[in-house]
């Protein structure tokens, strides 16, 4: 599975869903980092899904620790709505932080130009572009500052 | 643009995001009578965004009336999760809600088979297939029960 690949750790790299760093980082860490590097490109945390707790409450099934942030950038968010008015179905960007082992998590976020290609609007083309730069620089972000704490 | 197109009210459409019903309904109504459905379906709301308020708070810009839904059916995450792990990128399936003016209201529905259709691992296809089916069930009972309330 292409999730199991091994790579360098804090490198970004894509998978056919987006954008993916493995970090050796705990996964609050992860968590904090990441939802700190979004801040400064802009984007918000709408809203958390924790998988693990709903998989349990819901199902009484364990998981690995998981979580969904839904990471919307208002300009953007309003850009796009005004080019399309239910691309609202794709929004807000997904992005996923899950544990591996205690201290080597993942984190991935959406490629909007992937979600946002389902669409096939041309005029959204420029939003995506900008937020995928934008979710790039922060998994960048989050991987030089993994690399900044390896000793 | 297609999300404009007149059609015949109560009907279940596809559009090239998903799945759309448009309402002689009050947005509240609408909100109420499509979480209901979900429900009968075997998704929960997990998450709520309320655009209109976002954009507001956020950007002091004015909207229209328009809400999404995260809806997650736990059984079929859990399916897909175990298919593909970073399938969380997906989820939760997205359900908006929009007013076009008061007392008219637009339903859409990822169709997931369209969003999971990104990831390309034939073993998600059975799962996609089946949430498509029952969202596309919850919207057509919500179609349904806008006619009979029709007079």
């Amino acid at each position: 599975m292409s999730t199991e690949t091994k790579k360098k750790p804090s490198q970004v790299g894509e998978s056919k869903y987006g954008l993916r760093v493995e970090l050796q980082a705990s996964y609050e860490t992860a968590i904090e980092r990441i939802t700190a590097e979004l801040k400064q490109q802009g984007f918000g945390v709408l809203t958390t899904i924790d998988v693990r707790d709903t998989l349990k409450k819901k199902l009484d099934r364990e998981f690995r620790r998981y979580v969904i942030l839904g990471a919307c950038n208002p300009e953007l968010a309003h850009r796009a709505l005004q080019a399309e008015l239910e691309v609202g179905l794709l929004l807000p960007c997904n992005v996923i932080v899950y544990e591996l082992e205690p201290g080597r998590t993942v984190v991935a976020a959406m490629a909007p130009l992937a979600a946002l290609g389902i669409v096939g609007t041309p005029s959204l083309e420029d939003v995506a572009k900008e937020a995928d730069m934008r979710l790039h620089a922060a998994l960048e972000a989050v991987a030089r500052s993994d690399e900044a704490t390896e000793t």
